[in-house]
C-alpha cells in the first residue's frame, strides 16, 4: 500500500501535519485495516514532542485504532473482510519469552510498539493517525457488535491500561477502589471498576467533575486539594489506581490504603517521588505499577465492555484539529478522550 | 512482683544502667516468666536513644524474650510452670478489629508493644532487659524442645520479621529470593528462605561475609559496591527482602526483580528514598513493606524452626556489656545477634 494519508510530527517542535506513508502488502498472517477512528492518548503528545527521549522522526502517532478489515493474508483464520477490528499499543512481540507465553506481551523485552518502534524486519512502525494499517493477525482484536466504533477506540489503550490492573489486583464486589484523576484513563477506570462490582471513589483535584464522576459509576468523590480528604479516608481502600502522571505526594495516598492494599501507578511523572517506608510497612501495603495489558486480556476487556455496554466518553474531532486537541488535552479540557474521525482524513 | 532487676535508659543520651521495676501479679489469664535470655534488636537502640521520637523514659528495652514459666493465672490453659516460652514485640492488642480477627495483631491500631508502650490499664510496659516479665497468655509462645534458648531469643523479632514476608510473598521451591544485608534480620532471612526451599542470593555491601552467607544457606553472594552486580542480576528475583535501614537507591534493586516480583522493606531509613515509576510499571513490580508477624504466625515460625533445627547465630553477652554491644551492633560488628544471658543480671 503506497501513499497512505497520515498525520506526522516531523520533529519535536513542529505541529502535526499531513504526511504520506507506505504500508506493507499483507503477508500470509496479516490483516489490512481501513481505519475509521483513532483515539488520542497522552503518550502521543509525549512521543511527538520527544518528552520521554528516544523518539525517531517523522512520527505518526496513534495506538487506539479501530477500523474495518479490507484484506486478509492467506493463513488468516480469525478475521474476514468487513470485520470490525481494533489495534492497541502493540503490533508484535518475540512470542517465545515467558511473558509472551503467559499472554503478557506488554512485558516482552522485544515487543513492537504500534508507532515510534521498529518491526522485526527493520521497518519503522507508524500509528493510527492514518487511513489504513497492516497488522499481524495475532495482534488484531475483535470489536463487539453492540459497541460504537468511535467510543471503542480509546478502549485499546485507556481501557486496557485500567482494566488490566483492576483484574490483576482483583477489583470486584466487596472491594473499595479509588481512582486518582478523572481524565482519559481515570474515567475508564471508574466505569470498569464499577462494572466489575467494586465500590468506586474518585480522588480529583477539585469537585468540578463530581456530578460527572457519579454518572460514570463512582459512589463517592473527594477533592484532593482539601487536606481533610486525607484524614477522612485513612485506611479505606483495597486498591488505588493512580492514573495521573503529575507528581503527587504518594505517601498521602498510600495511607488511604487498608492493610494489604495496593496503589498501582499507570502514569510516569517527570520526577521520582519520595516514598516513606512506614507508609508501606505499617499496613503491609504495596506501591506497584502496571503497563497496558496483554492481547488476550485486551480481547477479554473488549468482550467485557460489550457485555456491559461500556465505551469511552469521547469528543469526536477531525484530523486537522489534532494540534488544538493536544493543547486542550494538556489542560485537561476534554471529556474524556479525543477520537479522530478518520473519514475527515480520507476526504481531505 | 516488686523490685525486679532491669537495665534502663533514663534519657536519650545516657548509657543503659541498672534499674528496678515492678511487674503486676499474674491475673487470671497471665503467665509469669523468669527470663533466661533476651536478644538485642536494632530497634532497642533506636528507642533507647529516641531516634524515632516518642520514647518515654525510663525505657527498659528488649522484645526478644525467652524464659521459663514460674506462675500461671487461674484461667491459663496453654502453659504450666516450667514450660519454656517466648515473648516477642507485642504483649496485647484490641482483640476485636479485623487485623486481630485475622491473627495479624501487629497491624492492630491498638496493639501494645512489649516496651515503651502503655497497657490497657494505663501502666507502662517494660521489656526483656530484666529478670522476669508477666504477659497475657495469648501473647506467649511455646518454644520447641529441641532448640537452645539463647539461639531462640532472636527468633521472636528477627525471626518472625523475616518469616512473615517470606511466607506472605510465597518463598519456596522454584522461587528466587534475594536478601539485602547480612545482619541480624538478614541472616535469619537467609536461613528461613533456604529452609522453605527457595534459592537464596545475598546482596551485601562487600564480599567480606561470603563464606558465612553460603554456610547459612545462600547459593550466591554479590557485592552491591560493585556496579556490575546490578547489570548482571537484572530481572532475576521473585522476591527481595530488604533488611537494611540505611538509605539505598531502591530503583537499582527494583530492577533486579522479575515481572510481578516484590521488594519488601523491613527497615525504616531516616529519609524517604526516591522511587522511579518506570522501575515498577515496566514489570508490574511492587515495593511493599512488612511489620513483624502475628502471634499465631510467630508460633508457626517457632515450630518451623524446631522442625528444621533453626536458631539464630548469636554472641552471648552479660547484661553489663549492653552499651558496648550497642556500639558494636551499630558498626555491624556482630555475627549475627547479641543475646543477653539474664543469669548475669540475676547474679549481679
Amino acid at each position: 500500500m503506497k501513499n497512505i494519508k497520515a498525520y506526522a510530527a516531523q520533529d519535536a517542535h513542529s505541529p502535526l501535519a499531513p504526511f504520506t506513508i507506505d504500508r506493507r502488502d499483507p503477508r500470509a498472517d496479516d490483516v489490512e485495516i481501513s481505519i475509521t477512528h483513532c483515539g488520542v492518548c497522552h503518550s502521543d503528545v509525549h512521543q511527538a514532542r520527544n518528552e520521554w527521549g528516544g523518539s525517531v522522526f517523522p512520527i505518526v502517532p496513534g495506538h487506539e485504532i479501530v477500523g474495518v478489515v479490507t484484506k486478509v493474508g492467506s493463513s488468516v483464520k480469525k478475521f474476514k473482510v468487513g470485520d470490525r477490528v481494533g489495534v492497541g499499543c502493540l503490533v508484535d512481540s518475540c512470542q517465545h519469552c515467558q511473558s509472551c507465553k503467559e499472554g503478557l506481551e506488554q512485558y516482552c523485552d522485544n515487543s513492537v510498539g504500534t508507532y515510534n518502534a521498529v518491526e522485526k524486519d527493520g521497518s519503522r512502525t507508524y500509528g493510527g493517525y492514518s487511513t489504513a494499517v497492516v497488522v499481524k493477525e495475532s495482534f488484531v482484536l475483535k470489536i463487539p457488535d453492540n459497541l460504537s466504533m468511535d467510543g471503542v477506540a480509546p478502549l485499546l489503550c485507556a481501557g486496557i491500561t485500567t482494566y488490566s490492573p483492576l483484574r490483576h489486583w482483583k477489583a470486584g464486589p466487596g472491594k473499595k477502589v479509588a481512582v486518582i484523576g478523572l481524565g482519559g484513563l481515570g474515567h475508564m477506570a471508574v466505569k470498569l471498576a464499577h462494572a466489575m462490582g467494586a465500590e468506586v471513589t474518585i480522588l480529583s483535584q477539585s469537585l468540578k467533575k463530581e456530578a460527572d464522576g457519579k454518572r460514570l459509576g463512582a459512589s463517592a468523590f473527594y477533592a484532593t486539594s482539601n487536606p481533610d480528604t486525607f484524614t477522612k479516608l485513612q485506611s479505606t481502600f483495597d486498591l488505588i489506581i493512580n492514573t495521573v502522571s503529575v507528581e503527587l505526594d504518594w505517601n498521602l495516598y498510600l495511607n488511604l490504603l487498608k492493610r494489604d492494599g495496593s496503589m498501582v501507578l499507570l502514569g510516569i511523572p517527570n520526577t521520582a517521588p519520595a516514598v516513606q517506608a512506614p507508609a508501606l510497612i505499617f499496613g503491609r501495603r504495596s506501591l506497584a505499577g502496571s503497563l497496558i495489558g496483554g492481547i488476550q486480556e485486551t480481547q477479554e476487556m473488549l468482550d467485557f465492555c460489550g457485555k456491559h455496554g461500556i465505551t469511552s466518553d469521547i469528543e469526536l474531532i477531525n484530523m486537522n484539529q489534532i494540534n488544538e486537541a493536544y493543547e486542550r488535552m494538556l489542560k485537561g479540557d476534554v471529556r474524556y478522550r479525543f477520537v479522530i474521525d478518520m473519514e475527515s482524513l480520507k476526504k481531505a
